[in-house]
């Protein structure tokens, strides 16, 4: 059975997937890119931008997994830009310029509707204004038996997370403060035998968590 | 020189140390005493409670190691036991029986005055109402150049949080969810380098975080 997933989803110590004072130049927050640096280490990270190197292990091997099994992505509107409000003649197709790393549909929550846009290596990016279950049902069609993931950011993972429609969550606790921002788990009361946590990895850089449902 | 210290303490992965709903017959709130169970799997936590088997390894050893070097506690009215107001007449003297673990001075944060109670294994009990400032100064001078230990629960250790006057914060993240109860992290913003981590222990029950203020 497909399921619904958040993979490899980075949160601080104190709780938070994106730091203070958000804006379009901080995308993340005050500090909050500090949350990927672990990515950026790995040798998938590092080929994303280009670079041969990196270091192979556990960290890489998890993310590399990240789109194994994988058929669609669901994102809210400010992972996929840092625009609000209507379109207009936008021209934004995301951050990851004509060839972004997912390789099958993205749904992308917006208020705004929009024509979908296709890139290469097989994303074509998908804009839902009705709602995060219209998304779903949209993104699991799409995805043909395959899993769908829910990648972020934190407003929208807590939206499925609080609508019991995340199946598997893995977390990825980067041990570092952030003070202030986005917490993952603000009003996010499941019950507390909802989820099991079936695997723990301690990293070289991180310690991965992984929830699944009961 | 002689630090001021969190030890062993427990927080689930959504950042609460007691549960929700807390009251006088459940003092860690709805699910909390879950946040203690890998400590009473421990050979030194059964102990504690009279039982002579358990677990030896590194949850054993973190355990046993909370008295070492620690000349004096501080913890809150709440740990101390569930009246609330005046003390009247009570003959309270902690969860702990007639021989506490302590072996040493504890400072208990009141706002109502009472005289200390000795009991036996060298544990005092002093009641401080002049705040938290006041309890550590009370702390240091009895702990004679040995550390003293915050122990809890939530709401006095992010006072010291937020005053800036713990050294040492060693937190047990518990691979579960409560949804709800007293957040460690709630508004403690205390800049985004004020502590590194410089310990990160995967036990088979749960992932010991060290965090030291550089």
């Amino acid at each position: 059975m497909a399921k619904v997933r958040v993979c490899n989803f980075s949160i601080s110590l104190d709780g938070f997937g994106a730091g203070p004072d958000q804006d379009a130049d901080n995308p993340l927050g005050r500090g909050g890119a500090r949350l990927h640096d672990w990515i950026f280490l790995t040798r998938s990270g590092r080929s994303m931008r280009g670079h041969p190197d990196g270091e192979t292990g556990v960290d890489d091997e998890l993310f590399s997994r990240r789109d194994q099994g994988v058929g669609a992505t669901i994102m809210g509107r400010n992972m996929f830009g840092p625009l609000r409000g209507p379109w207009g003649d936008s021209s934004w197709a995301g951050w990851w310029g004509s060839n972004p790393p997912f390789h099958h549909p993205v749904f992308v929550l917006t208020h705004h509707p929009r024509p979908s846009i296709q890139l290469e290596g097989g994303t074509t990016f998908h804009f839902v204004d009705a709602g995060i279950v219209a998304a779903l049902v949209q993104a699991r069609e799409a995805a043909q038996g395959r899993d769908v993931v829910v990648g972020g950011g934190v407003a929208t993972i807590r939206q499925y997370l609080r609508a019991r429609l995340i199946d598997d969550l893995h977390l990825v606790l980067v041990p570092l403060l952030l003070g202030g921002g986005e917490r993952l788990f603000e009003d996010v009361d499941l019950g507390q035998d909802a989820y099991e946590c079936v695997e723990r990895i301690n990293s070289p850089s991180v310690i991965h968590v992984r929830l699944q449902r009961r």
